[in-house]
């Protein structure tokens, strides 16, 4: 079958069946990170590809926040399993063009997310390519009990950390460039866009507080990133569309786009996660001591599929709710 | 400076030194796989990118096989620690041109390798890309003595397991095609070129039985391999070129290209490896026992770099002898 007519998530669907789940396999494909045993203890593992032409463009982006980037997807990956980061192996594929400060530029972006975090690049793989490619791996030590996406029930609230659409704005302004760009506002996106910072600390509360019951990194955007809880979890989600956590800087420059890139952007990198309707004082509480904003924006339905609702409570259009999918044409 | 002079190995060597070693990491960048710790326990790591154009061409594998080559390559850097793999993350960059069967059938190609050896896939990234691109990370149980590369010392042997050069004028004979490939030796080579057999019960056992003082897999040509323990032991070496294992496949097909391919061919997949002379009997024994062919090819010595002596004891000239560096153009 044509992978523009079955999908990204199709084919990871189809792999996922065939693959056998081998031994010591507690979590295999199919979710943000794996989750193997070793000989005495277990490990959570996640990887991610990027492609200069498909996630990035060098107009675009300095090497630097490239390699800042590059980490902070997989770190993400960790933080919605509510594990901590220990290990990095970093491959390059690297074009003619690029010398040997540009790619140092790059390590040191790697680096700016990665000591901080404890996490040491321990090796990888350098090649000749046409086009520059990063192929990051991660691994970190799971909490006790990793958070999945399944796990969710009917009548759990859904929340999500910090803002949502700045960076797929930031993105937006960034194409179209001109005067724009120029503003504070849009410098703010920018940055969300370029040097996305991982929610760990954030995550590995809400497991060890055992305070979620499914969740993700928004990385796709909302809706779709939603749709994978609600497939894993056997629910329906309706989300509330005046909820969405808004930065005051996407209200300055969203314009006519409304919540359009709060709801399908991606590349948010918060977390998005189910809790049963008796945490939220606890919610309430972890959000106000760690200093990170948590909105609730919804609930866990009977069904299947994510609703948006409008202030009327009338739903909205779900053919405008896409998300991102690597090979279906938009 | 350009990638073109600093070569490869010059730009990892570059990245290592400027990269922190951090916590929990026993050993980093620069040897066939990483090695760190977990909270209870620790894991070998390593990566490899295959991208089409640079290290395969469609035209000249088959989507199974390089499904196969591609954790093989991985496997074989887990053979050289003397560690036993259990699982893989594959991430891959597919083009417009492939379909959802063509992907199945490198992901049949990869388990083929994985299943026997328990290997489980869980997880890994799928993408579109202008060219297929194969992003392998292995994680493995290590001995409870990893095998370096460093570690050799001046009057060790140098043993190399089962035959040089097969794959490297198997790959030579496809390329220049015609009636020379449908030989029946031809067939044998391109098999060794199409589908490497990593070491990993010969690794493993002589990680177990400490018979190895440095090990590496033979991956960029054994002349070029040789270096890397050398460098890292601080020692130079002599090869007696009449001692290189060559097939019958080999020794029909090579021609006046003699040991070329055996000294600088690449791709082979054999464990190179250095012991102490009192050992030459257990290793002897171990071969037997394990029924794999194990070479006593030359000694450590003082000095640096690789020197290769023809029967009569002369040299044969070093700046014939390359090996393969994705960076510098020969």
């Amino acid at each position: 079958m044509k992978l523009s007519r079955l999908g990204e998530f199709g084919l990871i669907e189809r792999i996922r069946r065939k693959q056998p789940v081998g031994r010591g396999v507690r979590l295999g494909i199919g979710d943000d990170a794996a989750w193997v045993e070793n000989p005495s203890g277990s490990s959570l593992v996640t990887a991610d590809l990027l492609i200069e032409g498909v996630h990035f463009d060098l107009k675009w982006t300095s090497l630097f926040d490239l390699g800042f980037k590059s980490l902070a997807v997989n770190l993400s990956d960790i933080a919605a399993m509510g594990g901590m980061p220990a290990y990095a192996i970093l491959s390059l594929g690297i074009p003619a063009n690029l010398d040997s400060k540009d790619v140092e530029e790059l390590y040191r972006g790697v680096n700016a997310l990665a000591r901080p975090n404890g996490v040491s690049v321990v090796g990888g793989d350098t090649n000749t390519a046409k086009s520059l490619i990063i192929s990051v791996c991660v691994i970190a030590h799971p909490p006790s009990r990793p958070l999945r996406r399944s796990g969710a029930s009917i009548g759990n609230d859904i929340y999500v950390t910090g803002t949502l659409g700045d960076s797929a704005l930031g993105l937006k302004l960034l194409r179209r460039g001109g005067a724009g760009l120029r503003k504070r506002a849009a410098a703010k996106l920018l940055a969300r866009h370029r040097r996305p910072v991982p929610r760990l600390a954030t995550g590995a509360l809400l497991a060890r507080e055992r305070l979620a019951t499914a969740m993700i990194d928004v990385s796709d955007g909302l809706v779709q990133d939603l749709r994978h809880i609600c497939r894993a979890s056997a629910t329906g989600a309706v989300i509330y569309n005046e909820r969405l956590p808004l930065s005051a800087e996407y209200r300055a420059l969203a314009g006519k786009e409304g919540t359009r890139h709060a709801l399908m952007g991606g590349e948010d990198y918060e977390l998005l996660f189910c809790a049963r309707r008796s945490h939220r004082g606890r919610i309430q509480e972890l959000s106000e001591t760690s200093r990170v904003p948590i909105s609730r924006i919804g609930i866990c339905v009977a069904g299947q599929g994510v609703m948006v609702l409008d202030q009327t409570g009338k739903g909205i259009a779900s053919g405008a709710l896409g998300g991102h999918d690597h090979f279906k044409n938009e």
